[in-house]
């Protein structure tokens, strides 16, 4: 099976535990089956080759995601990198030309496109499985994922089949209905659209010719941001009359928000947390290294990270948007190709940040203009290139790095790197490479 | 007058405002008449400043507080240093030795002792203006106050006096009652014991003398430890014939948890704090550098530091002793002499602290044997001495310290300073100083 996984979201929902670099796919909140902890898109991977594992996957996402994906997915996946944020239609079209000219993938093959973020059980993709064999068959244009509805939902989109079979031609599609209106579509068999759907390569890029004139990857790629900003179901699936539909039936979470997220947590602290006796219904999730002490507290939802602390009823934590809106959301963690990185103090022109290198982790070979920065060495050992001279490092290691001098550093081991930038002006556009050159590491 | 404040306390029943090393007197959580944040500690002298400019007050505290006492009162105090803590009595005799053979008072002299964390109006130190008086006249031995009681209590001592003067002799004292027992005691007049006296330094030499056999400050100093764990209350109060008693009617709070404290805090939130509407007598005190964001809590206490993280329903917040003796309390934020430390990050076998230094702020010149520094200046002006070489420090400057080295840090203006140790034993016993050398800056 190929798969395309769309890998979008900002960090507002989740806050403190994303940001604007951290989308909620990368928070480790659940536990793998041997109990380790997992993000969304790890689970999902999991799954998805647990029940096919010479299943192909390609993640569809923007540049900022690609370190987050790498670290939490390593490189077994190819990626379809969207210059900017488009819609799904671009998106989904972008991916299906980066699989026929880019993979080499013939048009008359099938990919499954299925969000990144579904809390499922693995039935899901077992019906993703399904729904790749019955694409194959060519009997309808689009095949569809629809998932039996547990209760009359106002946010879902609702597909009407035709029949009651495990495969069936849609009749028609319903956007949010009212309660009552979606009580009625369930009776008569309604499915709820979980976005996930299957075609031959060939039609999408059917529909990419007629739609923005264009099927080729890189044209695509280079002309992204002129493409318009329209969704996957306005501009194909409304208007497409040869669809099927694949039942799915099992657990399907839409774990977007606080509430919902903590109810597919297991158990009900992550971190360093105490809570006294008297706590009821209390979720709490402490990321920072100090703890969480909650006393006679219900229904609350309790957040700490690097980024800030959240104290909320289960209910109001859907209705966090504006207020994390009012926040200053600069990035304090985030992941990157070669580790992490994590912010400790933001002086008035200063910076401290604590970097954590895997091994083999390299910076590219820079400099900066308008900073000076200093790395001390607290962990592991690896090497820093300053000047074309090469230190060797290990804990303890100071290395001085004042503005304008050419530097990177490779990691031997897991290393641990405290680095301070001062200057007038710490921005990221204060970055100059140096052109490519093989004999350096690089990423 | 002279004033002996005593100021004790550990720092766990306002976790994590206080730690091992601030204990609750150096919260600065009150506002002073400008609308300065201050601390109580802070609060009561500028009280006894308006109400007497000429009072002289002498801190009795242990070493560990020395740093805070002088970061908040400046050297404008004396300090009675105890060596180890031992009970009141050893204290106030300790500090009582001190007036009359370091500071030279003669023993004719009054002293009113006044423990350094009442939440009072001026009037509580009028008070104190009147038991100087009334001492100096040499009526009774021990002159305390007596706090006209609001609700019968069951948590303070009560003093039942012969009559209802405003200075009357005392029939008897009763030790925390029963709420029944106070009504009576109330009804009949009874006052609560607010831990203030005052006496002629003889008496108190005296009572040494029988009771300790030794009035000299530096035996007392030198052999503290081998004093007995006695309470001033139990040792001379409750033994003591002579005493009179002066009433005080006012604002009289005992703010030593966190619900009675954000009672006497000015307003509902300190430092970087949202709330939204739906919040309802919810008190924030946030000394972290991110926000805290509330939404639809009630009646809650939440308090964030370097140190943790609280949440806790008011009344609850009474009970929090034996969960912060469950937290590491190794302190991550404390004052200096030169001015004060934060914990950024705790490694394996490293530390990044954040130092910011007062104009003038000076280490001692010292080396360590088991661990490398670095210091990496990120605002102000200074020097460093460095194996008797002197370094300017300005922002970006970088000190390499390797282990054996001696050191020292000097700040010309106000100075941060990030420094990173890196070693097997990160202790404060791995502190070697230099014999004092007065061609030195040091502390």
């Amino acid at each position: 099976m190929i798969v395309i996984l769309l890998s979008g979201g900002s960090g507002m929902r989740l806050w403190p535990l994303s940001n604007e670099v951290r989308s909620k796919q990368f928070i480790k909140i659940f536990n793998d089956p041997t109990g380790k902890r997992e993000s969304m898109v790890q689970r999902v991977y999991r799954q998805l080759k647990t029940v096919d594992p010479d299943c192909s996957v390609t993640v569809a996402t923007a540049r900022s995601q690609i370190p987050a994906i790498l670290n939490h997915l390593g490189k077994k996946v190819h990626i379809s990198i969207e210059p900017c944020r488009r819609d799904t239609f671009p998106a989904i079209v972008l991916a299906t030309a980066y699989l026929h000219d880019v993979m080499g993938i013939p048009e008359d093959e099938v990919a499954v496109v299925c969000p990144v973020d579904p809390y499922v059980e693995l039935g899901y993709f077992e019906a993703l499985k399904r729904m790749d064999a019955q694409a194959a068959k060519g009997e309808a244009n689009l095949v569809l994922m629809g998932i039996e509805p547990t209760y009359p939902s106002k946010k879902y989109g609702y597909i009407i089949p035709n029949d009651c079979g495990a495969v069936s031609t849609v009749k028609m599609f319903k956007e949010k209905p009212d309660a009552a209106a979606a009580q009625e579509y369930i009776a008569g068999g309604a499915l709820w659209n979980g976005g996930v759907f299957a075609y031959k390569l060939k039609y999408m890029l059917n529909r990419a010719k007629e739609l923005l004139n264009c099927t080729k990857y890189q044209e695509l790629y280079d002309h992204y941001e002129e493409l318009p900003k329209i969704s996957f179901d306005y501009a194909v699936v409304e208007k497409e009359p040869s669809i099927q539909v694949i039942r799915y039936r099992g657990e399907w979470k839409d774990v977007g928000t606080w509430n919902t997220m903590v109810e597919a947590m297991h158990g009900n602290t992550l971190g360093h947390v105490i809570l006294n006796e008297q706590c009821e219904n209390v979720h709490v999730l402490n990321e920072l290294e100090v703890p969480v002490l909650a006393m006679n507290v219900q229904n609350l939802i309790i957040s700490a990270s690097p980024q800030g602390i959240l104290v909320t009823e289960k209910h109001a934590s859907a209705h966090i948007k504006p207020f994390v809106g009012m926040i200053d959301q600069r990035a304090r963690f985030y992941e990157k190709a070669w580790g992490e990185i994590m912010v400790l103090d933001v002086g008035e022109s200063s910076m401290t940040l604590r970097l954590k290198l895997i091994p083999g982790g390299t910076f590219r070979y820079h400099r900066h203009e308008l900073r000076d920065e200093s790395w001390t060495v607290v962990e592991g050992t690896g090497e820093a290139v300053v000047n074309d001279q090469t230190i060797p490092l290990h804990p303890g290691s100071v290395v001085n790095l004042p503005r304008g001098c050419m530097h990177n550093l490779v990691a031997y081991t897991h290393m641990t790197v405290i680095e301070i930038m001062c200057g007038e002006k710490l921005s990221d556009d204060d970055y100059i490479k140096f052109p490519r050159d093989e004999k350096r590491p690089h990423f």
